[in-house]
């Protein structure tokens, strides 16, 4: 997680959303990503999206069964969607997201029923300092 | 839908799940996908996502406000999740997906009450032919 938080404070230096993610097979990095919307004018360009695509181009298969993903704020429906997709082990997350997360938040998309797949999730690690950056974002923006 | 149609046929031809994606914005197609996830090894690279990765490329904005979407099969909650992100304007899909759709078999994604953007919807644009592509391909793969 201190990796995904490294990340997050790359997005936050491209004035991103500050969010980082990072994918692990058998203790190894094989996916990195920082949030990069708006700069790479890309609306799948969340940190969990780029992290997923990374590990998967590594690997040459789509199915990351083994990995486990660590992320500095609770997935999106969009990225919780992928991670289903990539049939992904773990899902270890920090701060919650009471606006758009999709794991706890809403919806609960690592367990829903019509699934074929699910994902075990850890949640709250290192989040005070997942959402203080998140905050200090947000303060910034508000100022700016 | 013709073209999304095509398209669905050409990841036919890859030996992906046939489904196929344009994008429209003044009525110019600005953005096109076909599923995959296979041959690319990456479990974002559905049709959607390839479409409205192009067209946010093509205009250099995240933002599609005033795009149309239309693609064969009803989007999953990535896909959908990434027409939230995207703001667009209208979805217009041909068949439903009972089994992973999250516009109208599950989660009503294009309007949830958390969400600050909701997507129009039309669906059963040419349901008949995309459903009928969908099924001969796992008709094929059956008797594989």
């Amino acid at each position: 997680m201190t990796k995904a938080l490294a990340l997050a404070q790359r997005a936050f230096e491209l004035d991103e959303v500050p969010v980082g993610a990072v994918v692990v097979v058998d203790g190894k990095v094989i996916g990195r990503g920082c949030n990069q919307s708006v700069c790479k004018s890309d609306p799948t360009a969340h940190a969990e999206i780029l992290a997923l695509r990374q590990a998967a181009r590594h690997l040459g298969n789509y199915r990351l069964t083994s990995a486990t993903l660590y992320c500095t704020l609770e997935p999106c429906s969009m990225c919780a969607g992928a991670l289903i997709w990539a049939r992904l082990a773990r899902l270890v997350y920090a701060a919650r997201d009471p606006k758009a997360g999709a794991i706890d938040s809403h919806l609960g998309l690592a367990g829903v029923e019509f699934s074929n797949h699910r994902v075990e999730v850890v949640s709250g690690v290192m989040k005070e300092e997942a959402a203080a950056l998140l905050q200090q974002f947000f303060q910034a923006r508000r100022r700016a």
